[in-house]
C-alpha cells in the first residue's frame, strides 16, 4: 500500500510540473498581451508595470528607459501621446516563449498601425525580444528590445531562438 | 492512511482547478480565433454560432445586432460580401483574457486587411472587448464591442483591464 | 482502501489526459509562432526543421516545395533573400487548433509586412491550412497550403474548420 502511495504522489508531482509549465507559457503571454491595450488606452502606469522595477526598455536610436518611471515616461512624452490621441495600435503577435526555471524569453513581431484621418497605415513593424523573471506575485518584464524590420541586421538578430 | 488519502485527494483537486483555469483560457481564445475564418469564408451561422442565443455584437456607429440571426445577417449583408469576395482578412490578435467562474472577459485587437486589386490595405484597425459565458456545451460570446482606433476616447475605453 | 486508490489513479489519469490535450495545442502553436523569426532572420535549415522530413508547403501559384530540402531551398531563393534583406515581417496570428491524437489541423492569417525604405506596406495576406503529426520528438508541420486572401474561393476554402 505504502509503495501505491509513493507511486501517486510522483504521478501528481509530474503533472504538476507540467501544469506549471503551461501556465507559466500562457502568463507570460497574457503580460505581453496587455502591453498593447495599456500603452494605446493612455494607461502609463499600468504599462510600465509590466516591468520589474529594475526593467529596461531598449529601442535602440529612440533610446533606452531603464526603471519603471523612466518607461512610463516615454508613454506619457508628447510622440507616444500624439500618436494615441491620433489613433494608434501597438499589436503584439503570439510570442513563441521559451522558460527556464524562474527566468523567460520571448520572440514576436509588433505592428504599430496609425490612423491618417482617412485609413490606417503600419507606423512601425519591429521584432521584439523579451526576458521575464518570476517575482513573488508573478513574472514580470526585465528587458524588452525592440528595432524596426527594415533590412539592418541588428533587428534580425533579435528573432534568434 | 486516511489522512494520506486525504492529502492526495486535496492534491488532485487543488490540480484540478489549475487545469480548468488553463483550460478556460484556451478555449476562450480558441474561440476568439475562430471568428476571423468563419467571416472570411463566408460561414454566417458558424460566426453568429460563437455568441449565447442572445447574444449582442456592438459595432457602435454601423449599429448593434442583437441575437444570431441578426449577426448572422451582418455577415450576410452586402456590406460584408462584397468585402470578402473582393478579398479580405479580419484577423483578430491575441486576447488578454480575465475568467470569473462562468464569465470572462477579453480584450483584443482587430485588423481588417483588403485586397485593392494590386495590394493589401487595412481597412479597419479596431479595438475589442468581448464578454463570454460558459454554457452547457462551452464557452460562447455574449458581447462584443469593436470600435474604429481612429483617437475617439470610446474605442481607448474599449482597451480598459 | 483499493477501492479508493483505483479512484485516485482514474482522477489523475483523467487529468493527465486535460494536461496534454492542452500541452498540444500549447506545442503547435509554439511550432506556428517559430516559423515567422526563423524565416525572417535567415535560418532556413531551422525553418524547414519545422516540417517533418516528407512535409510539405503548398504556396499554390508560387509552386509546392516537398521535404526539407525543398522548403529550406524557398528559404534561401533570391525572392524570399532579397525581400528579408530589404526589411520583412512574416507575422502569423494566432491559429485555431484540432487536435485528433497523434494528428492536428490548424487554420491561422499571415500577414507579411515589408520596409518600401521609408514605410512598411502590407505585402501579403494569406489563408493557412497546416496539418501536424507527433513525431519522436515533438509535433511537426506535415503540409502547409498559404493562398493569398484576394478574393479567391480556394483561399476561402482554406479557412474551413
Amino acid at each position: 500500500m505504502e509503495s501505491e502511495l509513493a507511486a501517486l504522489r510522483a504521478d501528481i508531482e509530474e503533472l504538476r510540473a507540467e501544469v506549471r509549465a503551461l501556465a507559466d507559457l500562457q502568463a507570460i503571454a497574457g503580460l505581453i498581451a496587455r502591453y498593447g491595450p495599456a500603452v494605446d488606452r493612455g494607461d502609463s502606469a499600468a504599462a510600465a508595470a509590466l516591468w520589474t522595477k529594475d526593467g529596461r526598455y531598449d529601442l535602440g536610436p529612440l533610446g533606452i528607459a531603464r526603471g519603471r518611471d523612466e518607461i512610463a515616461a516615454l508613454f506619457a512624452a508628447d510622440m507616444h501621446q500624439t500618436l494615441i490621441g491620433g489613433g494608434a495600435a501597438h499589436m503584439l503577435g503570439p510570442p513563441h516563449v521559451a522558460v527556464e526555471g524562474d527566468e523567460a524569453t520571448a520572440v514576436c513581431y509588433s505592428a504599430v498601425a496609425r490612423w491618417t484621418g482617412s485609413a490606417f497605415e503600419l507606423f512601425r513593424v519591429a521584432a521584439n525580444r523579451w526576458t521575464f523573471r518570476r517575482e513573488a506575485d508573478g513574472w514580470r518584464v526585465t528587458a524588452r528590445a525592440n528595432r524596426l524590420l527594415d533590412g539592418a541586421a541588428e533587428a534580425r538578430d533579435l528573432l534568434a531562438e
